[in-house]
């Protein structure tokens, strides 16, 4: 029989009502002919419940600890789950991480996952069984601890086992119902779309979207995973959600999918840097180290031997930025007259695979914020996305403008 | 070096603020030269909650989905208390039971422990581990699946490791400060026991005193494990609580140590039974499967072929045992002219291994009942208890009444 997997996150199995509501869609795909795999989140609260536990215990915490703590969540809403199916007539059981055996590597907390077996669930299923309820998030170690893939783990789950069991689709129930071509409470023009590709989706999950986690995205553009988001609440027909899938699936696209935004961004300018090879390795070595997660990066044209070199990074990561920075000038690595911190900007970006194909998007795109008066302080772009940092106090307004002038209210 | 096993309950272990003080005790016991296995429970409620949710969404659950479900509070608290330990420098490391594997029967809900293999936390110890934190109540079974131990189970667990592990003493921490020779909220002449027999300690477990789970003392008395009930909210010097030992350990004691009582008794009579040999067999047979806890048992001497036969059972369970004896009956199995059911009884029961050796306890026993005025209605012994059925409105009364004449006030 085909396999459909199906994941519901923590608002769609907050309480035993919802469960039953996933459990009876659970139940029509069961009908439809397929046997299913269920991944579960925990019950919505119970990760932070535990995760708050755990920091009133220990600040610096043994990660393999949090893990065992953190997973259980996931485990009550497995077995909740099964026993509603059966509740219902139909054979299901729970399977926890371990019991998979889910084996990813020893990075607790980060973990990625390196193999799913499927012998023991198919058996199930060439026993009678019609659903296989897996915590989702969760996995086992080569030491045999329990490992965890980071938060919004469970989507990641969910690819990697339609990819293991060469699903037919891998439905991702949530509380939105679909893809935007941007954030509705921003933009009341924001559309729904239908289809997205898996480079687009992707680009928008690293730019803010919170639909999907990355590594899902990336692990089913990897193996070709046809990915839907759909919502819980509602009723859904055949076409409903948004379908991630590959480019050539995607008939028809206009030549920008969305805009993407990232609200506190910080921009930080080293001025006048003693230019030479491999100064950008001394700076940006000693902020990786520190945990700065570096963003978009400007290097101005040197006069004099000296240059400016501009880095953005989330607002929040600004004071070990400087640390690392003024510590690296101290121990002589890098020389610079100044660092200058602004910390009022934000990031938003177009994204879509028709600008490969096209020209004249970021001359648009630069147009349309010129209208505006909205001045641009740093530029990125890649195949199929450009992003500008911006001053914050103006991201609505150039997230509707830029919605306006690509016309993404309209389908294409 | 030394092992010992402490086992916390969950009011012990209810907060991160009792879990760091049951830690406190547990590191002193560390420094006192032990390695140290701690049981844990589920923080207090949680359980509960759990067995809650099942209810909820299945009356008539798959056992082994219930057992993956309830035993999740477990874990939890296993690795807090290890992340407790570790923030107070104490090497430890948290096991689920799947991990250790504590390996039982597949009767989940009620699983048996088989096996307890040691070899894969005494390398921890000899690594240079001090504490081994263990989660209570759960294992698993020969098909892989996690299995239950029953209500209070970790008392269980934590005697079982004690015998596995050769641990010099099992201490069982909870919110009483020891087994006393009565209820002290029935007669505040009470008195703390400071050593009690494992045979003694087993009748009381079994007729309602609740400190023990019953199979935990089984367990230690089997395998000779020295056992210590005491207060996790109090401070104890080395002769703290009462110890569960054995009868050769104990060199005082007084003919009767406690008195025990259970409250919710029923007692039924079939009234004139066509007596055979093997009526009894006929009528035990079907309340044993109706899943009815008979307990005292009496039959009158017969005259005229016919005989009246009285047993007694929880008296939430009369509906079940009159079902089962009216099926009989009209099955044709037995044969009877009235069931009569009397549901405001208890269960009074004096225990000692004095008895043994001294004669007249239970004319003592009956004397002391008669000068009250209560009415025996079912009497039973065994070599070291006597137990009687009165109404149990003299239930208070009667325990007071023992208290006073086998003097349990005072220390042998």
């Amino acid at each position: 029989m085909p396999i459909l997997v199906m994941k519901f996150g923590g608002t769609s199995v907050a309480t035993p009502d919802r469960i039953r509501r996933a459990a009876k869609r659970v139940g029509r795909e069961v009908a439809n002919g397929y046997d299913v795999i269920v991944i579960v989140s925990a019950m919505a609260g119970e990760t932070n419940k535990m995760v708050g536990l755990v920091d009133e215990i220990s600040p610096f915490y043994d990660a393999r600890e949090y893990d065992a703590v953190v997973s259980s969540g996931e485990n009550v809403t497995a077995g909740l789950m099964a026993l509603t199916l059966q509740e219902m007539d139909i054979p299901a059981r729970s399977w926890q991480g371990w019991q998979v055996p889910l084996k990813t590597t020893s990075a607790h907390g980060a973990a990625r996952i390196e193999e799913i077996p499927t012998d023991n669930i198919n058996a199930k299923f060439a026993e009678g069984m019609q659903v296989a309820v897996v915590a989702g998030f969760q996995g086992i170690s080569p030491e045999g601890r329990i490992t965890t893939l980071g938060r919004g783990g469970s989507d990641t789950t969910a690819v990697a086992f339609a990819a293991a069991f060469g699903a037919e689709r891998c439905d991702i129930y949530t509380d939105v119902d679909g893809v935007y071509t941007t954030d509705p409470r921003i933009s009341a023009k924001a559309r729904k779309l239908d289809r997205i590709a898996f480079e687009e989706m992707l680009e928008l999950a690293s730019l803010g979207a919170k639909v999907l986690q990355t590594r899902s995205v990336e692990l089913a553009m990897r193996y070709n995973v046809r990915l839907r988001v759909l919502s819980s609440f509602e009723d859904n027909n055949e076409t409903a959600g948004t379908l991630v899938c590959a480019e050539e699936d995607i008939v028809e696209s206009n030549v920008v999918s969305g805009v993407a935004y990232s609200r506190d961004e910080a921009k930080m300018t080293l001025i006048s840097v003693a230019d030479r090879p491999g100064i950008a390795a001394a700076i940006f070595g000693p902020l990786a180290e520190a945990g700065v997660n570096v963003d978009m990066i400007v290097q101005n044209i040197s006069d004099d031997g000296r240059t400016d070199m501009t880095f953005s990074c989330p607002v929040d990561q600004v004071k070990r930025a400087e640390k690392a920075m003024l510590g690296a000038k101290e121990k002589g690595d890098i020389n610079f007259h100044e660092l200058v911190a602004d910390t009022d900007v934000c990031k938003v970006s177009v994204v879509g695979i028709g600008m490969r194909s096209h020209a004249g998007v970021a001359s648009k795109m630069f147009d349309s914020l010129a209208a505006e008066g909205i001045n641009i302080k740093v530029i990125t772009t890649s195949e199929i996305k450009i992003s500008v940092l911006i001053d914050r106090k103006y991201l609505e307004l150039a997230v509707q403008a830029l919605h306006d002038a690509f016309e993404l209210e309209k389908a294409a």
